[in-house]
C-alpha cells in the first residue's frame, strides 16, 4: 500500500471519529472514496448507527464510484439487517478495490464482508493503520470482544490528588478551559457515569452544556440502594436519558419513584460486601449496547472499579494548588497489599489546558 | 541591543548555570568575553564561589579582553573581599563595554558595580534578558532579598497522588529514569532536606548518587526533637555534611550523639503547636547562606512548608499507577477551610520522563 492509500485512511479515521458518542450499539465508521486520485465521497456512521459510512459515501460519489477505490475503517458490514450490506452496496457501485483497516469481530461479520467482496471480484486489502482503527474504535471492539465498554476515568484534582477541601468544596478546582474539555469529552462518550456517593454530595446533570451535542450522552448513576437527591438529575429528564444501576436491595418506592419522572432503573448483581459488583455493572450496560463510558467519580465507585481491572484509560485534570490530605481524594481505598499489585497505565498525553495539566493513561495489559 | 547581544547573554546564561548548587552563599554568575564578534573567554563561578565567573573569563581572554565586550548574568561585584572587585578586573583589563542582565541586590554592590564601570569611561548596558537572569538566580536573589532560601518541593507519587502504599512501601514508584532526574536536580540545590518522619521510615543518603556531582549538596534534616535512626544518614558523614534542625526540647544525649558522629545540631524557634516554626526554620538556612533548597518530603513537612507560604516550586513526577486513599498521602493536612485560600502554582514545565510525567509549577506570588 501506498503514502496516498495510508493518506486517504487517515482522512476516514477522521471522519469516523465524528461518530463516537453518536452511534453505540454500531461502531463508528469512516469512507472516504478515490478516483483517480480524487475523493468523490466520504462518509461517517450517522447519529443512532444509519446510514452506515460505506452508503453515505457512494450517494455522494454517484456515477462517480465506479472503478473507484473506497477506504473503509472497518470491514464492511456483510448481514441483512434494517438495510442491505455496505458489502453489497460497495458491489453494485461498480467499485474496484476497497482498502479496510481491519476484520469486524462482530460474528455476524468476522471476514464475511471482506470475502464478499473478494467473490464479486473486488480488489481487497486490509490491516493499513490497523493500530489506529482499533484505538478509534476501542469502545466497539470492547463491546464485542470484551462484553463490556470502554471506560475511561476522569479525575479533576489538585497537585496532591485531591478533589475537594475537607469541607466539601470542590467548585472549582480546575478552570473553565478544562471544564470545557471535559464536556467535549462527554460528547465523544456514549454514557457519562458516576457513584451515588457524588450524586448525593452533588446532584450533577451530567449533561453537555460548554456546546449543543448532536446528541446527549446517556447518563448513568450507580447507587446500589437508589437513595439519590431528587432535585437536578430528576428534573433533567428531558435533557437526556437517566439509567440507575441499583441492587437488589433498593426499595420499591424508589423505584417507582424514579421511574414516574422518566428514569430506568436497572438491577444489577451485588458482591458479597454488599456494593454493585463493578464486572456485573459493566456487563449489564455491554448488554443494552453501550460501547463508551466517561466516569466521572466518585472516589470510591472509581477505586471499585479500577481495582476490578475495568479502567481502560485515566484522564487526568491536575490544577495548580494544594489541598492537603484532610482535602477528598480522587480515588477510594484500595486495599493493596503490595506495590507490585498496583494497577498500572502508560503515558499516551500530557499538555497544559489553560491553567491545568491534562495527561491520558492506557492500562497496560496483562498477558 | 541587538541581536548578537542577546545571543551571547544567553551563552552567558548557560554557562552561569554550572554553578547552581556549588557556589552557595555566592550567586551562580556567567561571563563571555566578545572581540569583534568572536568569543574569546568564557567563565562561570566557580566551586565554593571563587573565582568569580569575570576573573575567570579575563584570564582566558587575555590581551584579547581589550576593546572587548564583556556579558555577564549579574552586575559585577564593587566591594573589596578575599579578592579585588571585579568591576575593577574588567576596567584594567581594558574591556570596552559590558553588558549585563541585572544589577546585583546584594547590598554592597547594588548598582555600584555598574557604577564604577560607567566612571571608567566603560560603555555599560543592563538589562538585557533580565527574566531569565532573575529566573537562574533565583536562590540568591531570594537569599539576599527575602531572607530565605528558594525552596523547591519534589513529589513522586501515583496518578492518585500517594507516595506509599498503606503498608508503606514506597520503592519504587516512579521509574529508573526519574530517579536519576531526581539526583541531577539534588545537584544543582545547595541543599536536600527532608522532615523527620520521612528519615524515620526511610532512613535516606540524601546523596547525589546516579553520577559523581561537583560537590555533594548538603543534607538536611527537620526533626523538632531528634529522635532520627542511626544507621543510614549517621554513617555517612565522610560523603556528605548533615545538618539537624531541632526544637528546644530535644535532649542533650542526641545533639551529644549526633555532633559525635560529625553532623551540625541546630536550634530553631518552635510554632505554638510544638513543631518547627517553618519560617524560622527558612530564615536560619539563610542565615548560614543558602540560596537552593530541595525537600523531598515528607508530607506533614511538605504541608507545613507549602501553608506558610515557603514552597516557590513543586516539582511532580507521577507515575501510571493507582494506590488510593489508603496509601499514603505526598502532602499532610492542610486545614484549608475554602477552595479560594489554597496556595496556588503555575504550570511551567510538562514532559514524559521514561514512564513517568515530569511536571513543575511555580507559586503564584500575590501582591
Amino acid at each position: 500500500m501506498t503514502e496516498e492509500d495510508r493518506r486517504f485512511m487517515s482522512m476516514a479515521l477522521t471522519l469516523a471519529r465524528r461518530g463516537l458518542g453518536n452511534v453505540w450499539p454500531n461502531p463508528a465508521v469512516g469512507c472516504v472514496i478515490v478516483k483517480e486520485g480524487r475523493v468523490v465521497g466520504r462518509g461517517w456512521t450517522q447519529p443512532g448507527g444509519r446510514p452506515h459510512a460505506e452508503v453515505r459515501a457512494l450517494a455522494q460519489a454517484g456515477e462517480a464510484a465506479h472503478g473507484a477505490t473506497a477506504y473503509v475503517t472497518l470491514e464492511p458490514c456483510a448481514h441483512y439487517g434494517k438495510t442491505p450490506p455496505c458489502a453489497m452496496a460497495l458491489r453494485e457501485a461498480g467499485v474496484a478495490r476497497v482498502v479496510s483497516a481491519m476484520e469486524d469481530p462482530d460474528p455476524r461479520v468476522s471476514g464475511g464482508g471482506h470475502a464478499m467482496l473478494r467473490d464479486a471480484g473486488i480488489d481487497v486489502e486490509t490491516g493499513l493503520m490497523e493500530a489506529e482503527a482499533r484505538d478509534l474504535q476501542a469502545g466497539f471492539l470492547s463491546r464485542v470482544t470484551r462484553a463490556r465498554p470502554w471506560l475511561a476515568l476522569k479525575l479533576a484534582s489538585s497537585f496532591d490528588g485531591r478533589i475537594a477541601t475537607s469541607t466539601g468544596e470542590s467548585q472549582w478546582i480546575t478552570g473553565p478551559q478544562s471544564r470545557a474539555l471535559v464536556h467535549a469529552m462527554r460528547a465523544e462518550f456514549d454514557a457519562v457515569m458516576v457513584g451515588g456517593g457524588t450524586a448525593r454530595a452533588d446532584d450533577p446533570l451530567l449533561t453537555v452544556r460548554s456546546f449543543k451535542p448532536l446528541r446527549q450522552p446517556l447518563r448513568i448513576v450507580a447507587s446500589v440502594r437508589l437513595d439519590l437527591p431528587r432535585k437536578r438529575l430528576a428534573g433533567s429528564l428531558d435533557v437526556a436519558p437517566l439509567w440507575l444501576i441499583h441492587g437488589a436491595a433498593a426499595p420499591e418506592e424508589a423505584k417507582d419513584y424514579w421511574r414516574d419522572v422518566g428514569a430506568e432503573p436497572i438491577e444489577v448483581a451485588e458482591t458479597v460486601g454488599g456494593g454493585l459488583d463493578p464486572l456485573a455493572l459493566m456487563e449489564a450496560l455491554a448488554g443494552f449496547g453501550l460501547t463508551r463510558v466517561f466516569c466521572e467519580g466518585g472516589g470510591k465507585f472509581a477505586a471499585s472499579l479500577i481495582n476490578a481491572g475495568l479502567v481502560d484509560e485515566l484522564i487526568g485534570f491536575t490544577a495548580g494548588m494544594v489541598l492537603g490530605a484532610d482535602g477528598r481524594a480522587g480515588v477510594g481505598d484500595m486495599g493493596l497489599s503490595a506495590l507490585a499489585s498496583a494497577p498500572r497505565y502508560t503515558l499516551v498525553e500530557s499538555r497544559p489546558i489553560g491553567d491545568d495539566l491534562l495527561h491520558r493513561w492506557r492500562r497496560q495489559s496483562h498477558a
